[in-house]
């Protein structure tokens, strides 16, 4: 489908600058152009690239003065981020949408399936499961006895949901996925060995939550493992058992937060950082990259480094260490000093 | 399945105190109580929950002396928590377990499979494929020729197992584990690029192991990589090619053991832990979460620390380091002072 | 098959000495011979396991000379350790291969097959998916709607390829790894919750390269995440969207390259080493372990530690991090001798 500048000014309720019925058909990075696709400039790093672009329509925040001739049609918007995230979401929806049952799968009889919902081939549904509404599900997908699934959500290739969870509406889960696998459980036994420790809890996943590829979150010992409203886990992410992740937190790639520990709300995980089990994070915690925390944390923390400290103070202690071969030189230089002193007494 | 307060007793060899006709169908966690339900009191910080506690049916250690007035019918046993683990073992045994064959799912002719097994739909046996009897291979499960699978063994939704490997009895291999995939093996040429080290070996997996979901295992370059008898390895490890892991060794969730390294019995290791290849860890020694290992350890050694100190040291350093700014500006107020005294002279 | 020594030092370039006619159907390792193998020798600290072997024929470097007397047959050769990757390569190539379409599996009508393809039970093929020649796709492998794989390609069971990516030749995928799904992008909202960033690009592989198993390489917002020829990825690593590997870089197992970053050529990256998001990685670096990389690196940089610094640099504050406590005690020792002074005077 083509939009023309003066389609999608409307759309963004932008102003055009330039020629309003030139049209594209896609969109591309302003460092990356495709010729005749529409890009947008937000990071001021990147304004070089407009003055050579070969896109046809630049977005830009209503502010943008150029400091050179443009050859591309501009349109103006409030937040040309904001704008982008509404046209990437309007021009997935133009795409054609996955839909009906595809052969072969496999469906309990006593499963209930919604309406309007795709089913890939290979999936399985198992007894009793209910499925809501627009739901997609894609190849390979397993899902256990007794799962339910709200409407609107998307369950891509691969992804396995273990007997009794119950998963929200308007969720993402990617490729690989697993939810509900036992926690790791084990009592020790006096010879060495260890004696699992049944799981008969499940996982609660509520609504608007996307879990990356191949992330990993397990069932309870009993109760339930609970991912509150809008959390966003990226890929290779583990959640042990009995946790509960609070609304809107988000974790990226490769977090793994051990078992019984409770996250508040909003917070924010870098990348491979971790967290002990039988803990509290409190709500709005800021979590540094590859940060390990061994410990309760207060609301609103901001913290860095393994085992973690006040973000403020781990960047000190990060450049007294990268200096440390000079702290070792002074004091050694200071012993000869005291020493010449203390002689020349 | 109902169960009253005096069969629980017999069950766990306890003694009933309080209302032994009380009936109960599940079990919750004493902080999260499910009225009709029994709950059990072990780790002592909990204990203030018992008084309020709106579950039927508490079990107790023996000496629990109550300090205010309980509702609940307690059952005092000489251990609670193993206690749980019996009856959560019995519980688990209680419920209906998958049995048969789904179609349609793939069995090469000349696979053998035992007796009383499940094969769930889309499931792949190659050729001569061995299975023992009692195993439940869910769907989406790929075993690839000339594996053998021992009796009792749980292979849940996703397993992937390659040609050649060789699987214990009542193990359990949890959705996405992947085990004989190729060892990471290549030979430089002198234009930068790479030549692929074929990798011939397989994976052997003994008894009693329980791999974690998305966990995996790579195939020996020639030889096989070993898990011994009752390992344990939790979710999203990695096992290089050509490591064996000793009898009893249990590794938390993101654990990494680079090739060629051999681990002894008895070990524990922290989540997201890792130990570089070609080296060896002694019997008994346990690793805390986040450390790297980079050379080889003794029996029984308490590792902490990227890279790894003995524990103590470890702890002591990270205080110092938490005191770095102090410690500088105390070699900063010395250096002020000799230069004084030098200057004084 | 049964090859002689003859055969094999012909195939090999090389030179017998001992008995030619002695024939091998397998290879082990020298530190775990099998009787009637052929294994070789090439690390020298293993060179004492040469004279009590049980192998039949055993390949040295040209040389090698021998201290005791050896009851195998040597092959002489310019390097072991290529001559075994040759070998290995060969003895790969002996062995059937997977060939043929199996039953039930699901094509596409739109989608156009190449000749001499593998395709397992259970393999998704969407819609105007194009492969190439010779190309092995196992069982549950799933290929989503447009994809291209070129020829000589080997999917493993359950390697998912998204919608749109495209995939170069002579690849090989392991189980579980997953391509192309959404980039971890969201914009945040005022109350706290996160709009979801349509992700509209895909990921470009290009030839010769290795991905191991739950590895998972995210699709671009825009534009395209891209692999290029030679690169070889461990198990349960992390690349996020519009990254860029250059060509021949290799990363062990657990790495997480965070979105946006450029990686130059022929780098190698450690175990769960991590590298920031939207900066650029120089041609021939080398990051050790668990490293975390937060800023811009020039070529032929070699990196250690979280943050990274220097590798000799690195080295030298880990040994005066592991003296901390020394370097405490001989500051406090300092202030007692300058008080001392001080009060002296």
């Amino acid at each position: 489908m083509e939009f023309s500048a003066n389609d999608i000014a409307t759309l963004l309720n932008g102003e055009v600058e330039g020629n309003g019925n030139v049209k594209v058909s896609n969109i591309s990075k302003i460092d990356q152009p495709i010729p005749g696709t529409l890009t947008f400039l937000s990071n001021p790093t990147y304004t070089k690239y407009i003055y050579t672009t070969t896109a046809s329509i630049v977005i830009v925040n209503k502010d943008f003065v150029p400091e050179n001739k443009l050859s591309c049609t501009l349109i103006r918007v409030e937040d040309a981020y904001v704008a982008l995230a509404k046209l990437l979401d309007f021009y997935t929806k133009t795409k054609p949408s996955k839909m009906g049952i595809e052969q072969p799968s496999f469906v309990s009889k006593s499963a209930i399936l919604g309406e309007q919902i795709y089913l890939g081939a290979f999936a399985y549904i198992g007894d009793n499961v209910l499925i809501g509404n627009n739901v997609k599900i894609y190849p390979h997908v397993y899902i256990g006895d007794n799962v339910k699934i709200g409407n609107d959500t998307i369950l891509y290739s691969g992804v396995k949901i273990y007997a009794g969870c119950s998963i929200g509406s308007s969720c993402i889960f990617h490729a690989g996925s697993v939810i509900g696998a036992d926690g790791f459980g084990f009592a020790p036994n006096p010879d060495g060995t260890y004696t699992k420790i049944e799981q008969i809890g499940n996982v609660i996943i509520e609504d608007n939550v996307e879990i990356g590829a191949n992330t990993t979150v397990d069932s309870a010992t009993m109760g339930s493992t609970i991912i509150r409203n809008g959390v966003k886990l990226d890929n290779l992410i583990q959640i042990g058992h009995n946790c509960e992740i609070g609304e809107n937190t988000v974790m990226a790639a490769q977090v793994g937060i051990a078992g019984s520990t409770i996250i508040d709300k909003n917070c924010v995980f870098g990348g491979q950082s971790a967290v002990s089990g039988h803990i509290t994070i409190g709500e709005g915690t800021k979590v540094g990259p590859k940060s390990g925390i061994m410990s309760s944390v207060k609301p609103n923390s901001v913290l860095l480094g393994a085992p973690a400290l006040d973000f403020k103070l781990a960047m000190k202690t990060f450049s007294i260490i990268r200096n440390l071969p000079e702290l070792r030189n002074d004091v050694i230089e200071l012993q000869k000093k005291v020493k010449a002193i203390e002689d020349d007494k």
